[in-house]
Parts: structure tokens; sequence; C-alpha cells
């Protein structure tokens, strides 16, 4: 089952802003309905909050992790969504956070997820 | 012929707001003059309300079955994108909406519709 | 329901071979078990008999209205490549036919029909 | 030659803003120069006038035939644009239109053109 | 674990050669040293003996149902190869049926596994 | 109207067998059903005969302005392949020719007419 | 050597505010270091003057003899695409106008310089 | 190991502000932990100081070299953005500038990091 | 440098013939004229020998680090194709196998190297 | 004008039979009529005799000069492409050799010119 204790943190080296997108293309679950495996795309995209002020950033191979503790969960797309953006932002605590899950088709129909965090930057294009 | 009746939704999970988006690649009807099958894309994208204000979202097998019953009705491209905004808009009273139908060429010309509604939201991008 | 004849055909218009494809990427038609429609792709790869032996093409329009026949009818993907085949044999007795469908993910799993009639020709590469 | 008098409309079916795009693919006239033929795409995208203001929207078939009107004209590619433009916002009088060419290369040098009517709409992204 | 027992198999239509593909491009397996998972597609292509020989193609839903049985397996590329390959061909007995097995990268290198069954038809291009 | 007197020949350079193939990618002449134009792409490749036999090639300018006299002429797909094969072969008596048209769908069905001269080369792969 | 006296103008047509882009797919120039050619793509956007106040268009065959005169000089990427821009403004004087030049890889590093002249148009998107 | 003192500089050819961007498609270092290769592309888009406030380029040739001299380093992702972000600012002092880097996937995810120098300038899009 | 005593095998699982195809698509050495890195791609496909007469299959780990050792050789693109297809062959000793490299762009050519090791299967395709 | 004395060779490394292919995505000469810059790819791709008979590999940085050296020639296509054949056949006389030009479109038609030399071998697949 999803496990937010499997994710680990490393102090963020700057304090100047910048951004870090993370993009784990083979993430899987399963439908809480049916039971049949859900397969989709998961993208963590934040800016970590100053060194100065403590900013964390997570650490990768503890992603990998965490992500693969939903294998056998039942869980809808919006409650991954929103799980993971809770789990990381209580993590983090980063100055802006956007998770977006990019689900295939079932029954024909695609569906795109997206949770944000915080308020976005000024910089953010 | 289109059946909102069809539709069901769920409770949004959360208060913070979130964006679904809904791909349909395999939307038919027909077209009312000539009566042959028209084949289209139907994008549906939305913010539900938030949790606290009984935000709604719609359930996917069941706009799945609604997109069915277009199947053999009559009806223009600029009508099936009003309708499926006016079905869906009633149906959850989401914060922000658009519809998008992108129709396969005919006579050498493809069309897109698309339809909104409410404002749209800062953090569109 | 599918309707053989619909079709019509005219003469070839030469005695040297040559090849004629016929590619229909909106097909559909529904699942025999559960009513939801299928879609695919239908292609129809074929070399008249010449001119001199009686050898006749299929009219496009007619082999559109002849696979819109098939929208509202309940058929397994195998069926219908078979059907396809031994319809179009039936109408133009060409030196050879292959009949390929090529069907839109169902559960994860996408499909490829294939059935031939006569002897591949030397020349088809 | 162009013959704006093969365009037709019919009336806006709501009050509420929406966006229509055409996209002619298979568009073709002369160089005025040169007598050789020009290859080209035009997409057309407009917000029609709210129905209750009198708004009107091209009927498709009918700018089919509009296009295929300039087939042995022989034009420069910024007056086809201006001239579609011209045209169609005179038949319509949308609340924002926007006409872009899309030319295939000649001597190595590919071409887009676009004119706009009407001021942007904020809801255009 | 995989289980062939969930397999079905339905008669084969006709007594003409026909050939089958089936594409499952969401199939994951767990890798049997390191338990992390490995996401990869199968393919199954096959031609049916002809219906007078009794010849069996595979359904659909059961062939999906076989392929979520690996799921929590700990089992070596070239070992779900051959079960696959083992498995369907005791099952339908074809006159000539190819697995492949394409895996996404691990390390910076990905891996393509092939298994037939019987001698390729002279008509498989 | 197609006008075969508008091609010119240079004399192949070698002896050695080599091929050539042009590609004219903005092909267009009109349906003689419903006058609407039809645009395709079409495809000569050929080997010449030896210098030394008095080999032909076509002269790439002539071959536009003889593509260019098929814009106006109402003629079927199969016809515009022969007549383009019958035409060159006549011209330069070329070891081996084939001919293909490739036509944009019209009512969703695309078509493509493939006509050969000659014995196919043993190195033509 | 690059000449400015190449390049000719048209009067622009209208008054109506409207965007032109050229691309150039096959610029090439000699690297002034090493002598050998770069090779890469120009492109040209801009908005003319209003006609009432003389605005100007670049000829389009002109604007391609221009660009092959670069062909033997020994010019950096950033000259080449600053000489273009002062050039076409200099000869149009364009409500604004941007240059872009996306040069093919060298040591493994491709590049592009973009240089503008005037205000950038609020309707530029 | 990274070593600054390899990259030079020229001086920025022209007082008006324009955009210059590097991309090296063949970056490679070191992971810290395991001494594993990791493979990235390496973006750097910068607007110079204008030349009459002294204004630099960095040379691509002293940049190619110095990006190689990573090489053999072990470094995190986000350390290899900051250093080049750092080291590139303290030798241009450009008026602008974006580091981005974009890691082939390890274990399923892949990772874009991003760092800036400076405010985006208003013509950046 | 490239170092064969780190490749592992295991016992191929069968006897009847099937392939296996590795591509390590990050591949990098050095070019002996100028130390500057080359990058690549590396396919190995090979039928290992059957079960039964000791058959062997290289270890994907293990095959993944004797790439790795090419990381700081100086070495041509011919040496390097012609060593792996030796190492791998004198290792596995397969039926057939075929090495192939495909390396990046240096001074605008690209360059594709092909050794094989054995007869080619008769169902190579 | 096209020099090959440009042209280096090595010797070939070994006697077991292998392929290699050269492709300059970048190659440039001038029309012979009309002077303007064709621009087009080359590909080379070979079997060197063995070493044990003397077999001869191009020098790929010689093969760029050579290349170069029709950068000022007028000379058409099929000039180009028989030129480099024999110039090359003679440098190394191979086993067996294909050159391939692959030119960019001139009033809309591109062209593919193949030139071989020797047989065909067997194991060119």
């Amino acid at each position: 089952m999803p496990d937010a204790s499997l994710l680990e943190t490393f102090e963020t080296p700057v304090d100047t802003p910048f951004m870090i997108e993370h993009v784990a293309e083979e993430f899987t679950s399963l439908c809480p309905k049916t039971g049949h495996p859900d397969f989709g795309e998961v993208r963590v995209f934040y800016e970590p909050k100053p060194a100065k002020d403590g900013g964390q950033c997570v650490e990768l191979k503890s992603l990998k992790m965490y992500f693969q503790s939903f294998r056998n969960e039942g869980i809808f797309y919006e409650a991954v969504t929103n799980r993971i953006r809770d789990d990381l932002a209580a993590l983090m605590d980063p100055t802006w956070m956007r998770v977006t899950t990019d689900w295939k088709g079932r029954g024909g129909i695609r569906s795109v997820i997206r949770a944000d965090h915080g308020p976005i930057p000024g910089h953010i294009h």
C-alpha cells in the first residue's frame, strides 16, 4: 500500500530559486472497482524552498520506491494524484509543486489529473 | 439519442483546487444532413468545486455511456459541443469547464469546436 | 447489418497487372458480447484480374456505404475480417486480395486480423 | 475566381461565447508571376457573436466551395490571406477571427501569413 | 503467479488461412533478482489451424487475465517469453506462432526477446 | 488536359544499372463524377536502360509541367496511374518502372494505386 | 558575400495589422575559423507597417537570393543573425520583426540565435 | 573534473538585446553514489549584456571542452545544473540566463533540473 | 579499458531456437585521434545455441558493465564493433549474432557499423 | 570542384565480412542549369574486402572533405551519385557498395538516386 515513510529528502544545495521535475513513466496501481491494473505516468514538478530556509528535495530512489508502493493498491485516479501531492508537500514543504498523472485509456477514454501546491511562481515559463 | 440521465457523479475528494481532463478518442455521431457518420475526439477539461462547497466529479464509465448515446443521433458539430457543455455544467456545476470536439476531415476540412463554462482559473497554465 | 448488395464494381481499365489499396480509417461495429462500440481501420489491398479476363474493381463510394452497414452490427473482429474478404472476393474475383483490420485497444490489448484471397503475386514488394 | 457569393451562414446556436476552427489542408491557387500552382493550408479560427446579437457561423460545405474558387486564380500569399479575412468578416461580423495560411516551400522557403479581425478574446488560451 | 488455466479458446471461423495479432502494451512482472517491476509489451502473432482440423483461437479477455497473472511473479525476460509461447502453443496448437516481448530499458539497456512455434508460413509478408 | 508532349528526356549517363525516384507531393486533378479536386502524391521509381542501349531519363522540370497538366482534368485514380505509367514507359522504355499514386481521403477512405512496367530487377532491395 | 542590395520590397496590401513568417530551411555559410560549412535554418517573422504609413514587405525571391549570398562568406552565427536583422529592418522598417537562426550541431552542440527589432505586438500569440 | 578555466568569451557584437541558446545533447557525468554514468542534455539560454556595457558571449568550442570536463566527475543532477549556472554567470554576467539539464531515465524516472540567473526579460516569448 | 572478463553468462532456458536483442542507447568511448568523446548506440542481436548443446546467454548487468569499460578507451568505430562481436562470440558461441553500432554525427556525418557472427538463420524475419 | 585526391583509406581491421554506412546529412552542390544551390543527403553503404585481400576503408574526415569539394560545382543529381560511386569504388574496390543521394524538393518534386557497385551480399538484410 502507498507508504510515505519510504520517502527521503536531502537539503537543497542553493538559495537561488530553481525547478526540479521528475517523470515516472511506469506507474501502476489497481482500479478499486474492477481490480484491473491501471497504467499511467506521474510528473512531479516543484521549486524547493531556498537552502537558508531549510529547503528540501526528494531523493530520487526513495521516490521510486514510494511510487512502487502503489502497485497493488486499489485507488482512484483522483485519489492517487491528491495523495502524492499531499505526501510530497508534507515531506518537503516546497515553494510550489504540481503533480500530474496521465492515465492510459480505459474504455476509449484517457484521463489527466493535476493538483498544485502553493502559488505558481512568476518565472514558471 | 443523447441521454444526460446516463451521467453519474461522485463527490470531489478535496478542497484544494485541482484539474481533471477526460479525452474520448472514439466519439461518433451522424451528420443530420447526409446521414453519414462523423468521427471525432471529445475533451472535457474542468476544475470541480471544492468538497466543502459540494463539488462533484463526473464518473468515468457513465461519461462513456453518455458519449455512446450520441452514436445514432443526427446532430451538427456545434450542437454536440454545446450540448455536452450544457449537460455536464448542469450535472456538476464546476468552477470552470472547457469542452472541445475535434472532428476528422470531411471534404478536406477538419473542424475544432470549443465551448467554455465559467471564468478561466488563474492557474490554468 | 452488413449488406454486400450495396457494393458496386467497374471494369478494370487495363490488362497489365496493377495493385489497388483502399484504407478506411473510420470503421466501427459493435462488440457482440458487451454491445460497446469497436473502432478500427480496414485495409483492402488487391490486384484485379486483367480487363481481357473480365477484371472488376470495387467502386469507392459503394465500398464506403458497405462499410457503414456494419455500424450497428454485433460482430467479432475475426468475423468482420473474413466477412469482408468473402464479400469482396465474391464480388470481384481478384487475382489476389488481402483484407486487414486493425482495432483500437480494449482492456489494453490491440488486435490486428488479416485474411488473404488467392496466391500472393511475385511483384507484391 | 474567388467568389464570396458562394459563402452561406447559419445562426449561431447559443449566447455563450464559443470558438470554431476550420482547417482546409488542401488549398491551392496559382502564383500570379509564374503561373505555377501554390499549395497550402488555410485555418479560420473565430468566435461568433452571441445568438441574441444575430451571431452567424459560416456553413462548412459553402466554405469548401469558396476555397475551391481560388483554384485557378493568380494571387499572392498576402492577398489570399487578407481576402479570406475580409470576405469572412463581411459575411459573419464575428467577435474575433484569425485567418492563417501556411504555404509549402518554394525555392526552399516556406511562408506563413496571418491576419486578425477584432480584439483577441481574453479566453483565447 | 502465471496461470494458464485462465486461458480460453473459441473455434476458428474458417478453413482458409488467416493471421491474428494481439498486442498487450501494459505488461508488467517483477525482476526475480531485485524485486523491482519490469514493464514491457507482449505481441502474440499466429495462424490458427483450419476449422476443419479443429483450429482454435485464444479468447481476448482470457488472454488479458492470463497476462495479468504475471503481475507479481519474479521471472526473467527469457522465461516470460518462452512460458507464454509454450502455454499458448499447448492451448491452441496453431500452424505458426511468434511471441515477442519488448522491455523498457533498465540501466540504459532495452531488450527484445522473440520465440517462435512451428515453421514460418510462406505468406507471412 | 494531360499532355505527354511536355515530357523531355536526357541520355542516361552510365552503363551500370542505377535507380531514380521522383516524388511529386503536390499532385492535383479533378474527380470526373463530382468535379471536386483530388489531391495526392505521385511517385515514379525506375531503372533506365544502360547508356550503350540508348537509355533515357525523364527531365525533372518537364515532369513537373506534365504533372501540372492534369490540374483541371476530370480523371479517376486508376486512370491517372495507368496513364502516367504508359506515357513514361513510351517516353523512356526503362528496364523497370513503378508508378504509385497516394490519394488523400475522400469520405474517410484513402487510396493507393500502383502500376509497374517491366520485370522487377533483382537488386530492387 | 552578403549583399543587401539583392533585397526588393512590395507595398503591404492593407492597413490592418498582419503577420508574415518566412522560413528558409537550407541556409549555409562558412565558419570563419575553420572554413568548414555551417548549415542552418533562418526564420524571419514580422509585422509590416500599415499601407497608409508606407509599409513594405520583402519580396520572396529576392529574400532567397539574399540568403544565397552568404554561401561562401566566413561569418559567425551571431553575426549572421544580427546582419539579417539589420539589413531587413533597414529595408522595411517593420512595426516588429524577429530573426531566428537554428544551426545544426557542431561537436555535439546545436545553437539558436534570436534577434528582435521593435516592441513585441500585443497580439503576437 | 569540472574546470571553469576552460571557458573563453568574446565580446557581444551589438547593443540591441538578443538571445543565444546552446544545446549540448551528449553530456555525461557519473553518479556519485553508484559510479554508473549519467547521460543527459544541457541547454544554456541567455541574453548577453549590450556591447556598450561590456557584454560577453561564451565561445562555443570552449563551452564544449568545459562540458567534457564533467565526464569522470561524480556529481548529482542538481549540483551539475547549479554549477554550470554559477560558472557561466561568473564568466559572462549576462542580463538573463537559464540552464536546463534533461536526464535520461534511471529506474524508470526521468528528471529535468532548471536554474535561472537574473530576471526574465519581457520579450522572452 | 574494454574488459571482457566482466561478462557473465547463464544457461539458455530452452532447446527451441529463440532470438534475443539488447539495445544499449548510452554507449560512449573516446576518439583515438582527437580524444573527444564519441556517443552511440550498440545493438546485440543473437540466437543462443540450444540448451542441450550447452547454449549460453549473456547476463544483462554484466553486459552493461562491459559496455561501461569502453568509457575512457580511445578506439575507432570499426574496432569497437568488431571487438564486441569477437568478445561476445568467444563468450557465448551463439548460433548467430549481429552487433550494430550507430554513432551520432561528427562533422555532419553519422556512421553505422555492423558485424555478424555465423550464418543468418532462416527465420530471421 | 569534386576532388577524389582528398580521399584517404585505412586497412580494414578483420577478415570476417562487415558493413559500414556513412550518412552525410549536409551535402550541397549547385544546379548546373540555374546556379541555385541543391541540398541533399548522401549515404555510402559498403562491405570492405577482407583484410587478407588488402581490404580498405575510407577515412571519415577525408570523406567529409571530399563531399565539401562539391560545394560550388554545377552538377546534376545523377552525375553526383555516379561520380561518388565511381570515385569510392576506384579508391577501395569494396566487395559491395551502394551510394544513395536524397534531394530536398525543387518545384514540389523530391528525388532519390541510387547506384550500386558489385553484387549484393546475401547477408544484406
